[in-house]
């Protein structure tokens, strides 16, 4: 259904503008920036050309039935507009402007007006009040927001939907830090017409995509949402950071969207009958759609903690022994067989015990070893291994070590702590599609979100 | 009574070395390149001079009672060293080198060893087993990690106590990327004389800390430990980490620093008497000490949001009003009045409910208008504001404005999420002393922990 929008062939910005003001600019030089290798229509009757692409009087003028038009016209001139598009053969709208249902009862007629000429052709609406959409693979960037204000993110592994578009706007630039990917952003706007399901339809059977993360206020038909991301999780993973959890937070996403919140312990109850994992934020979305795209999964809870710095492994074994986390974890008991094995490699003053405490000693080569001792002991599920940069023995050949061992054996989650030197091998772990995080509570949380998902698919298969 | 150790005339380095490889060569290194304006000490029995310094022997034979002596050798000749630096009248010792209780019974003998040798003179110890001291207003660096690993932050107003050393090391390390400043670092290490409770008495007293940060994973003297903290708090703010909560991650702590860690629940209690923050982790252990550093204090928990995204309002209300953090914060109700002021500043599909919602439209002139108006309502107690840098209207401006509110009215927390900008706008926060947070939960979770020092202060003044 939604192929044609992933790979079109010509895209029109109706509402291209020369006003470097005008989000109808920003949009257009978004596009051509993006590298996108369809035919671009500009459309604006006050222009004979713009960015040296010829201009359209109107959509209708164009001459050719195109893929995808995007609206950036004011809302009152948007249903004739559409009109025109639906004539015109167009296939996909996405309408940027505001406006309309969430701005009251006007609004909401010309929102009704919309729907009821797209759902009487076979073009098809996402929006309005949208940022636009994002698809890396395509080379196709239809946001309002300029290179110069955010950095977009390389491709990747994760479709990430949000219902906000200023928020999944920031979280791209956020993670662009690191150079996470993703396979596609779409923001829904008011959702008009296109939801979630359709969209998640086409992440299912893309191959790029390896988890969804999806940013909610909402849910427009709950018991068909139930169903379609229950299938969903039994293929991929997917994430939902549902806002407006309490009474306040509903009142607030309602007059955000315009549209009601529902009851959250029924929806919290849905999610985890679903087999969908919650993140409470911007952070623990990404990073637990991240861990799930990158990841096998795990087959039990058992965690063993592998550190040069004493300290790190005491606050881990914290979080992962106090059940704070979203699904309980535990310290893994290691045989005797293991400790033993483990202490031919380490200097005497190390641990043996889990947390196993490499101290300032531990080389990357006693990384291997030990990696190695733990992927054979039947009593650990998963490995968090702490990569630290303040010792001399710590170089980027870690990264090496854990993919390896991550490739052959079981999941592994990294954590590495500070700045100079931390940051490279973030970026590095992220290139080689290792699930890396900059502190100890997310990397155990993540570890979380993957055995929830886990004991999911376990259960169901 | 630790004036002099934050002043010295003097530092010499046993164990100084030409050895690029060796210890004894970064501290003095590191020491050189920090600045330091006293005089410096190489001692090493082996070379003339290393770095064009003069080196001598032993310490006897520099005929100067060095105010500092940093120890760089094998554990086994460390107790005739320590004798040496007290016949020659050093007032402070250093003693980077392990091996002594944290290996096991003879390392216990060496250092029960070193004890009588200090407790009988004046001198006194800090370590051993510790990574050194950082003290950025005197220009001194005696720790073992080069500048090429981690960043060393710059002078700022942060106490920072650690009994790890790589944590330590590595925090440091994390907070430079964002300039974030601190007063001192201290390791601990094993704590053989000097510990927490003396730094404290120095941190009280010292006008340029405004709150202490310390991670401990046990306490030698419960009762004292107290009665120091609650004195300490009744002036300044004090945020602990204290790791070693589970019975899992108390016995991993045992192993590390060779110290009992005490009941979880009781310490629990003892800090919340005490009037102590309890931070969890490396990261909220520096976001709270940097708030309650950089804030007047709160007189209730009524918080506004003020934000150009709406999704990020919504998330900031759940975290505020599920009561998840650590004190419980509530969304403050604005009065009809001061919603009329809203109404006036900002565009009409925009929201003068709390959390307020300038939309995209938001201008940093209306943040200042809407910020004017919050400062006059009695029941506004604190205000997050979000300064979002997707909309072309944000810029660097927001700063000032924040900076003004901030210094005449209310308590002012900061939420920037993204990076390209986002990071831009934390660093120039940050040199303001305007406390600001890469995240949503990271900025509310900051706000609970000054509104939980604040509510102790009230109630003890």
């Amino acid at each position: 259904m939604l192929d044609d929008l992933f790979s079109p062939a010509s895209i029109a910005i109706i509402g291209a503008s020369r006003d470097e003001n005008k989000i109808g600019n920003v949009i257009l030089r978004n596009l051509v920036s993006s590298g996108f290798s369809g035919r671009i229509y500009p459309v604006n009757p006050s222009y004979p050309e713009i960015m040296d692409l010829k201009c359209y009087p109107s959509v209708k003028d164009i001459g050719d039935p195109t893929t995808i038009a995007v609206i950036v016209l004011p809302a009152r001139v948007v249903p004739q507009t559409v009109e025109d598009c639906i004539s015109a053969g167009v296939k996909f709208l996405i309408i940027i402007s505001g406006g309309f249902a969430e701005t009251g009862p006007e609004g909401k007629k010309l929102s009704e007006r919309i729907l009821s000429l797209v759902r009487t052709s076979g073009t098809r609406l996402i929006g309005p009040n949208t940022v636009g959409l994002y698809l890396p693979y395509s080379n196709i960037n239809t946001t309002l927001t300029s290179y110069s204000r955010v950095s977009f993110p390389p491709p990747g592994n994760i479709g990430f939907i949000s219902q906000s578009g200023a928020l999944g706007l920031l979280t791209m630039d956020a993670i662009s830090e690191y150079g996470i990917g993703i396979s596609a952003f779409i923001n829904l706007g008011n959702r008009l017409d296109v939801d979630e399901t359709e969209f998640l339809d086409f992440f299912e059977t893309d191959s790029r995509t390896g988890s969804v993360a999806i940013y909610m206020e909402s849910v427009a038909d709950g018991r068909a949402f139930y169903e379609r991301i229950r299938r969903f999780n039994s293929r991929k993973p997917l994430v939902i950071l549902k806002a407006g959890r309490t009474a306040q937070s509903a009142m607030a996403a309602s007059l955000h969207t315009g549209a009601m919140a529902s009851n959250d312990s029924i929806f919290d109850g849905m999610l985890s009958q679903a087999g969908s994992v919650r993140a409470y934020d911007e952070t623990e979305l990404i990073d637990y759609a991240r861990v799930l795209a990158y990841s096998k999964l795990m087959t039990g809870n058992r965690i063993t903690v592998l550190t040069t710095a004493g300290g790190v492994g005491v606050i881990s074994t914290d979080y992962i022994s106090d059940s704070r986390g979203l699904k309980p974890l535990q310290m893994a008991r290691l045989s005797e067989n293991t400790k033993d094995q483990i202490r031919k490699v380490i200097v005497p003053y190390g641990s043996a015990e889990n947390p196993i405490d490499l101290t300032a000693d531990g080389s990357v080569s006693d990384y291997d070893r030990v990696l190695e001792i733990l992927m054979r002991d039947d009593d650990v599920d998963a490995v968090l291994v702490y990569a630290l940069p303040q010792t001399p023995k710590m170089d980027m050949g870690v990264v090496d070590v854990v993919e390896k061992h991550m490739k052959s054996g079981k999941p592994i989650v990294v954590g590495v702590l500070g700045y100079k030197i931390a940051k490279q091998l973030l970026v590095e772990f992220e290139r080689r599609k290792i699930p890396a995080y900059p502190s100890v509570h997310r990397s155990v949380k993540s570890l979380g979100a993957l055995y929830g998902y886990s004991a999911y698919r376990r259960v169901r298969q």
